[in-house]
């Protein structure tokens, strides 16, 4: 498929070479470069890999009534793109990208809508071709998805962040943490209901720690340490308490 | 060396088998059942792995002054142990147990502090002998820790609850997730200062998502979606504000 993929962001430096590996013909532009006439005629698909708030911009400059135009949001309507063409869609990788980190594409989800049967079926065969995690998923769905990513992804880094700063204070390697943080990981991801019982199926029933065992004690003694750290404090209590609710 | 080991929970049942396989002499007893008339009089070291209340309880029924006394507590105090022996300190295994689930003994770090020199030296080279990740940690770098540990393992797990249920109410498999799961874990695992430039060896280098861009809309979006999850919409404004304060 002949692509051009606007935006020069995270998603895009993955995105671009993952579909020239597949065999596609990808062209990469900047998003402010572009202009009406900067666009390749024979551009078979458009992928809007940019902030959300330009993709409107963007789609602003694209009218292209044989292409498929698609945006890579996990926020940002389908719709949007109505006036570029009426095969339009989304594709939207969940993954966390950083142009300095390498991944396999092919385990990214790749979550596809579209805006009528024909462009679904292009997408879908797009999709994989390069993953082997394609899904359908619809707008609201894609909403919600998105969200639980931010609390999967960026909130739990933001926590890894929190871990690091105590113990550089304390002259202590993040090291010491890492195999913890694996297993964390993996005691979720390696839960299939075939390997495990019940409680093991979902992240509830691997919860550990002094919330869940209601260990009050230890509690106190951490907030203590916590006294000149109020945002820390804060986030300790809200998600104690939020642990202690979940399991009532 | 002979050792008995008081408890029976999660710790005590990764510990006992680790001991045994490094050809160590493991007795495993119930805390309940310890009276001092069913210590075995030939036990090099006492293990007591218990919830940090019910140490003082177990250590009062072990005067021992010829055998070390341990406890496995990431919080409690090392002096709760100075009645049993002379010979006291802690052997603290920095890892999430679950009984239902095995994982590699030889990775779990294991952080090591004792009431004198002897006693240090032959703990470490204990600890040496089930794990290549052993270090000394005083009482004071031990608690942080530990208090380290709760946020990147036991707040995080919370997390993954929070995001499996948003998907579960919108009929989407917890699967969905894992591969961003285990990329932003992998992410600050592998990140070595030899691999990594300046920004990747700390998990502040990684922040992706929303709030790190200052993106408004979707924040907005997303707290409007959690209007009648109260507690989610909590957690999401904290963390948010956290993450643009931990990157000014």
């Amino acid at each position: 498929m002949k692509i051009t993929i606007i935006g020069t962001g995270n998603v895009a430096s993955h995105l671009a070479p993952a579909l020239k590996i597949a065999g596609h013909d990808v062209i990469s532009i900047r998003g402010r470069k572009l202009k009406p006439s900067s666009l390749d005629k024979e551009t078979e698909l458009y992928i809007i890999a940019v902030k959300d708030d330009a993709i409107k911009k963007v789609a602003k400059n694209i009218h292209h009534h044989s292409a498929i135009v698609v945006h890579t949001s996990g926020s940002a309507e389908m719709k949007v793109l109505k006036q570029c063409s009426s095969n339009y869609g989304v594709l939207y990788p969940l993954q966390t990208f950083s142009k300095e980190r390498k991944l396999n594409f092919n385990n990214v989800p790749l979550c596809i809508e579209a805006s009528n049967k024909k462009t679904t079926n292009i997408l879908l065969s797009l999709a994989r071709s390069t993953s082997k995690n394609v899904f359908q998923i619809n707008s609201s769905q894609r909403k919600w998805l998105h969200l639980a990513a931010v609390f999967a992804c960026n909130f739990t880094n933001h926590l890894y962040t929190i871990s690091e700063k105590m113990l550089k204070k304390n002259n202590l390697s993040f090291d010491l943490l890492q195999p913890l943080i694996l297993e964390t990981a993996m005691k979720v991801i390696e839960s299939s209901p075939k390997k495990m019982p019940a409680r093991g199926r979902s992240p509830l029933g691997w919860q550990t720690g002094p919330a869940i065992r209601g260990d009050k004690e230890i509690m106190k003694k951490h907030l203590a340490l916590l006294s000149k750290e109020n945002q820390y404090r804060k986030i300790y209590k809200l998600i104690s308490k939020g642990i202690q609710r979940a399991h009532e």
